[in-house]
């Protein structure tokens, strides 16, 4: 069976791969029923008549040119792949946002001691997740360990040490922090918007580790305009690799900002852990074993 | 009972004690048998010569005049009262080191975008804490929680989820990181040198929530000199609130530095809830009750 492959495999996911695909990285793509992709464009894709999966490295599908890709071809994602290294990024946003870390930090680089903050305790306040997939649950489990009153939200009911709420409005309705873990779907897009954002507490903060789009970007910057004591903390921006498009945020004292580093893009290893934990999934298509993180095409069509 | 207290008390505080005993806030100590202090003077021992107990606010005994104390004074200190609000902290200031947060926040504010750091996972890493009293056990088990490799140092075994040794050298050697959670004691004063920092990692991170003399000040400065990769981060400083007098290590890039907030001092809400802890000791002491945290005078003298 053809597999292409349009970006730089490591060694020993090549090695892998190739007992069990025909490896086709670029020319004719004909024969091709199997696409391993971190991007994917139409052009490619009208190149593959014979294409029956795709796999993606990537968590996030949000990316493909799904109007391009036919029904009958079956689309699986990488969730969970990076969940670990994203989980670990989310907390550490968290924490140093909450207990105004960075604001310290800030202000001992400059000579400036004043404990001018009162640093809040997370334990027994209400903290909103939002999205419970591979990192949402593991972020509302430790928040849970840490004492903090944790409501996760999501579409479909999950059960944990949290409250469960499908009510967007009832998960940020005065909480003192909110983590953002929501795939970027047709239904979430633009999702969270200002009057959101408003409903947390006066001083809350959010963070986002999903994808800046699932935020209305108005709604964000109004709202850390509006609000000095309000954090807003994110790890994804609208621009997505081009920064300087939302610069405008990164100069606000009230914006803790870092540039798309929590998984992948951030880390070799976790970078190799994905592309690897991909292989499995297409080595148990090639085998005929069970396939994981099959995409539901009409979260995005 | 006269009961003499030295620091501001909330009004829930004085009530409660009033309950109890006769408090007395200056003038004529000669009657005074309790003392409820935050700092303690010589003078005011000598003032007191019928005293047989004291409480302290706070979690650390270090700054007490012990050679001054007869030994037939009972003294409490109050570990555990802020111990979830630390753990917060230590674990905030980990992440946000250990997960490049306040590097690429740095940057960001700058308008740096380059992806120029990795950020790598602490799942299944070594990371040393050190200490396992109320603050060390907390953040033990929430680094397990998270997946790391932890290894406890402490003077007497506890058992956890973690390895157990009573080796410094053991506890950090090859450590990607180290949260350091030991109490100040004759014991414990200039405990960790250069020599024991330099056996982590490369680029390991050493975080510090409990006091700054337990830590050599030269062998920190020369590790982050000599180690660009290597991040030492500290809420308590050697000028303990005297911070200009540690300000060269604020001015290095891979110094991570909060003046000293991790628990009562930086946050009403945690203080209250020290004293409230403190005065349940001495509503126990009144009235035959267990008393808690009784402090062992030789680990001061």
């Amino acid at each position: 069976m053809e597999l292409y492959v349009n970006f730089n495999l490591p060694k020993e996911a090549e090695e892998e791969l190739g007992r069990y695909y025909k490896i086709v990285k670029g020319g004719d793509l004909s024969g091709v029923e199997v696409a391993f992709v971190y991007r994917l464009s139409p052009e490619e894709l009208k190149k593959m008549p014979k294409l029956k999966f795709i796999q993606v490295v990537l968590a996030g599908l949000d990316h493909l040119p799904w109007e391009h890709i036919p029904p009958h071809v079956v689309v699986a994602g990488n969730a969970g792949s990076n969940a670990d290294a994203v989980t670990e990024f989310a907390l550490g946003l968290l924490l140093a946002s909450y207990k105004r870390i960075i604001h310290y930090s800030e202000k001992m680089r400059r000579g400036d001691y004043d404990k001018n903050l009162e640093v809040p305790l997370l334990q027994g306040k209400k903290v909103a997740v939002l999205g419970l997939g591979e990192i949402g649950i593991r972020v509302a489990r430790l928040l849970a360990a840490l004492g903090a009153e944790v409501w996760g939200f999501a579409r479909t009911p999950r059960e944990g040490p949290w409250r469960f709420t499908s009510s967007l409005e009832e998960a940020l309705r005065g909480a003192k922090a909110a983590v953002c873990a929501l795939p970027l779907t047709r239904r979430t897009r633009g999702l969270i918007r200002y009057e959101h954002l408003a409903l947390m507490a006066e001083d809350g903060v959010f963070v986002n580790v999903g994808r800046a789009e699932v935020v209305d970007r108005e709604g964000a910057l109004r709202i850390v305009k509006e609000r000095p004591r309000f954090i807003f903390a994110s790890d994804v921006w609208w621009g997505r690799n081009d920064f300087a498009k939302d610069a405008e945020f990164f100069s606000l004292p009230n914006v803790v900002a870092t540039p798309w580093v929590a998984g992948g893009y951030g880390s070799e290893e976790v970078w190799r852990k994905m592309v690897m934990d991909a292989v499995k999934n297409l080595v148990a298509y090639a085998t005929g074993g069970p396939v994981r993180n099959i995409a539901r095409r009409d979260d995005y069509l």
